[in-house]
């Protein structure tokens, strides 16, 4: 299967790694061919593609997705240029890998689900924590009850990187290029987790905070497509949020909260999710993401107690094909792990998610806290 | 001072603990006279005064306050009961030491506050945790700026010991009696803590969530003084929720969230926060009451993290009354530092925080807790 | 039951606590009465006496043993001091309860177990770690099988407390007051641990350092009875270890480790072990004492870890007697808890260790370690 | 630079990952070929090669070392034999990657040095916990003084993998294949560290213990090289020990700790150090591989305390070449280090070590500790 990646930033790497590892350390049925890398300027783009093996680039996304030798398209460019690039991909019916958050709004995201379902291609949205030893082994508990019926959804994703107000105006702070602040790029990321791990969402109540209203212009390498906002002096408006916090009813009764922000002082990619339930509970956190906290009502009244399971056993999720026991793996091995199992899905049609049915769910919870938030009242989101 | 303890169950217990202690490890500069306790059935009521050293016992709370040999009152019932207790105490003239949630509701806390202040008296809301010495220290770096802006404030209590559908439906199960369940008991202690270290909340929104709507009926000795809502086979209708999460917004911009839940799995007492600002962050965890979490970001660049500080110096709060470095102190040692500024308060007029003035804006913001969750909109706290 | 206590500083404190506190929270069958305090200093133990309600004071403490209303004496003086006032105070027939170390040497340690047998008195000695409650829960589940076989003890006791060249020359730094350095002081807690939980030792290999020769002469108020040792210039000679690090090998045949320092930075009361058996393990820190980790093989190979276990629930030892799930408590409570064993031996005859019995192998293991520095050569412990 | 890789179990894979990765994410200087993997079964070994991209195989070590198209021999075999394929490699010019421990004793590890420094040829001994981005970061910390002098060391090693008595007698269990136990596979690890770190250790004692005399035969698949032991009933021989328990002293007079084990339930790959110094103190844990603690003196008095620091910054060593703060990495990207220095050795000169003259000393060190434990004396370590 050959690939198009489209974007050679951050996500673009951590792709180009993960088609290149895919192979060697799982049998994923076929075989990825890193076939062109598509970026905007010729120079960087040729060496990002000599050092990763990408046979050849393009500097026109369209033309590389209408190569006929192209099977996959790798969307890895920022959240505005999603909707574009999948409905033009799906239509010349290629395969879809797209990163998250899907897209700007949940209108796009349903126009490109709409695109992919006609095309008949295989669509996968890549929330890569699901993929996570530590998750897929809670995923797992508690399909085969042992948590019993959920009560409770705690979670947060807390960052500090742009605490510094002369961090630039990227275009992770333009709405018109990134949707919203933390609440698309880090609550996306929660609710797919809570999604895949408790169930639907059906109303939301939240409140965002902003804390910086103006930053320096970024230079040009840096600022993405846009310029608007511009302002005498470099200084342009931010307008998104800098934290996003939620409440929300899921479907099952259960009660649960999601916690977003970029002013999370010494908190780096502290992505945390405590599940309670009748019979159990488990907490995670990708910081320590090899190991997963579990309690069990089940044990001895004396002994109860949250154990530390250190994930890497050949009996966990993935393991099998890394370390021994006690070999911890790192970030970058969430996205082989979903190179496999959306090659896998392609070879052998095993469903993989979440796919763009679930990415338009997850947008429409995503604007429906963005509407909770301006409005100051909960919000239900559509069936 | 001679004091009327009014209530001999859990907080009687470490009241009177608290009593006894002060004086052998504090000078507090006037000694506490334990002088007599409280309590609704004469032969327990005799054992329990025996136990902790009480000269006295009253079966009828108003005639214990109005003992002319009574300075202090001591209210550690249910908190149906805290309303009419203070403003009899009040009005007798009695210094007031009260156990939070201060009451039923903000009208309620304003009468009682409006009690003490005619009649002069000092008055106490027992929200022991702000003397916890890790606290106490939070507190003093706040004041010393080492925060810096504060954004964030993250906060949950969560407990699990209701989580047994056959747990019998006790006094704080009823609205009439609790006046709501953990909103009113855990987040009281979130809210004041709130206010405390950040500062005041100007609005709130809410979810609440009810999981076990009908629990047997108590046996007498623990259904405190209500016997409403019966029904047939012995049941009875839970009248709280069993879980209340909230988002706030502070006066000075801070983002904050505050999660209470009475089916948390596994979690016994567990008070947590955290504070993220422009220089530094702190968390507390109370089932750890005796360390506390730093980051500073004035540490170089390669060595910054959180620290945990174990909070047993002599140069900390408290501490130099205790023990040498590392040895532990527990939770009944923050009754202990109240009861010392409470009689602090009294003989040297040193004002001791929280009192009825903390008391009446906590409730305000309580009421609009669950305003917010029954209305599904952002509610104002009336300033 | 009379109490005469020996000893006004730390140790006269937390035991004085101990006598006042167990029977407000214990019943131990009977009542202690703190008759007698003495110390060598008449104003500053009357002080001390009138802080803590002992009736009456001596500044001699053969005085203090041989009154008739004195029925315990509890020895909280320096360790040089234990051997001449237990052999005195078993002669007169006294109950005696003692601070550990339990003397300067083994053969001192026979002379008071022989004098304490001959007398017919209960003879205890105060390991209080013993009754921490998660010492004590370890202590059960060992007893049930829990861990099976065991293999290994690894234990630390670190504190960093003369790390500081400028901390003076105590009694605690001088061979003839306190038989050696934290190996006496700190290791000996280990021992006790580890005798209590694994079994006795048969052999130990050691290395001892030494880190700071000379310290500044202490004020006489510190200086404890030595004035050996001094020098020109108000320097003296440190004539104890610094850090002194042992192996054992246990009857059982497990291989066990202590390590125990006054110059491990940023150690507080850092006294840990581990224990690993064949079908389970545990591990405990002091300074986290409420917590005890326990691993069981016969988990489900998926959900194995260490699991933290809150040894604050009514089923754990001693806890009932507190507070609810989850309400910590402290250092001193260990000594409440010696305080209840101790008084229920005398009262009801049930056996209290460690005993003077107990106390002779511990320091027979002491001496070997000393032996065993000091000549590079395992050392066989006499059975 | 054309690589021989001998073996293609554990370590090969490991390796082979390694030189595929480090011209991906560094710049080496000089690009790594796999050019010939070498192992005993041609059937599985073309299948290892075809997965991992080896250009061509041997069955024949000697064959592959002579190929005048290689240039490095990356020795990723059994210990026993690592002499012999070290000295081939050396006489045949060509450079060494040689995995730890380096070989069965100090004389064969002379023995390598020699033939490599006569050859001229850059050699390595892959420690490749030296080049944990954590463990670099103490060692830069340690080189700017900020532990000042440094009193311990304290280190272990656990594990939990042949706890089983049904675990079989693979050549690990064998003193002629492995040497010894978990000393020369663990402590191996432990000592270059400290080496690293701390510096020369000049004498040890120890202690060893066996727990399970004899195991079944392995199947040929797992047994490696060796048929001797085997005994009736399918049963042979442990002849190395189950853990090993050292003390160490340090030329500048520290005092250290050393303790593997095979036995420690629920351990997997525990390797944890700690140093404490005048000035700081730092721990490590490689199952949270990405984290250091770091304690500074310099703190102010009142926020002292052991910091987290997650060496996922840019200004951490390595970490610059992977993803951003908070995005942690694995095991395996130690080996991606270690490929990148040993390349920059040979394409730059920069030394790295440790080399071969590090294994003569750290062979030295595992040779005195099991002298130590067989005599029951400590042994001084020749200069």
């Amino acid at each position: 299967m050959n690939i198009a990646l489209i974007g050679t930033k951050f996500m673009g790497k951590a792709h180009s790694n993960a088609w290149r590892q895919v192979a060697q350390f799982f049998d994923p049925g076929v075989a990825p061919v890193l076939k062109v890398a598509c970026g905007k300027h010729r120079d960087s783009l040729e060496r990002f593609a000599n050092r990763w093996g990408w046979e050849s680039v393009e500097t026109d996304w369209r033309a590389a997705i209408h190569r006929p030798d192209v099977d996959i398209v790798d969307i890895s460019v920022p959240t505005y240029l999603h909707h574009e690039i999948a409905v033009e991909a799906a239509r010349a019916g290629k395969h879809i890998f797209c990163e998250k958050p899907m897209a700007l709004n949940a209108g796009q995201a349903q126009e490109m689900l709409e695109a992919a379902q006609q095309a008949g291609v295989v669509h996968f949205l890549n929330h890569n924590y699901r993929r996570a030893p530590a998750v897929a082994l809670a995923k797992k508990w508690i399909g085969e009850g042992k948590l019993g019926r959920i009560y409770h959804w705690r979670s947060c994703y807390l960052q500090s990187w742009i605490m510094d107000p002369q961090f630039p105006l990227t275009w992770h702070l333009r709405r018109e290029t990134a949707g919203s602040g933390p609440h698309a790029d880090l609550n996306s990321h929660l609710i797919d987790l809570a999604r895949f791990l408790v169930g639907e969402i059906v109303s939301v109540s939240a409140m965002t905070a902003s804390f910086i209203p103006q930053r320096p212009m970024p230079d040009e390498a840096t600022s993405g497509a846009f310029q608007s906002g511009a302002q005498a002096h470099g200084f342009g408006d931010v307008t998104v949020e800098d934290a996003a916090f939620l409440l929300a009813r899921f479907d099952n009764g259960a009660l649960g909260s999601f916690e977003a922000s970029r002013f999370a002082t010494g908190r780096k990619n502290y992505n945390t999710f405590e599940i309670y339930g009748s019979l159990g509970g488990v907490c995670f956190n990708l910081e320590r993401m090899n190991e997963l906290q579990y309690f069990s009502t089940g044990d001895p009244a004396d002994s109860q107690g949250y154990r530390n399971v250190l994930v890497t056993e050949p009996v966990h999720p993935y393991i099998d094909h890394w370390w021994p026991p006690g070999h911890i793996i790192g970030y970058e091995h969430t996205f082989v792990h979903a190179a496999y199992d959306f090659l896998r899905a392609i070879a052998e049609g095993i469903p993989a998610g979440p796919d763009f049915r679930d990415g338009v769910r997850e947008m429409q919870v995503i604007d429906a806290g963005l509407q909770a938030a301006a409005s100051g009242s909960t919000v239900e989101i559509p069936r």
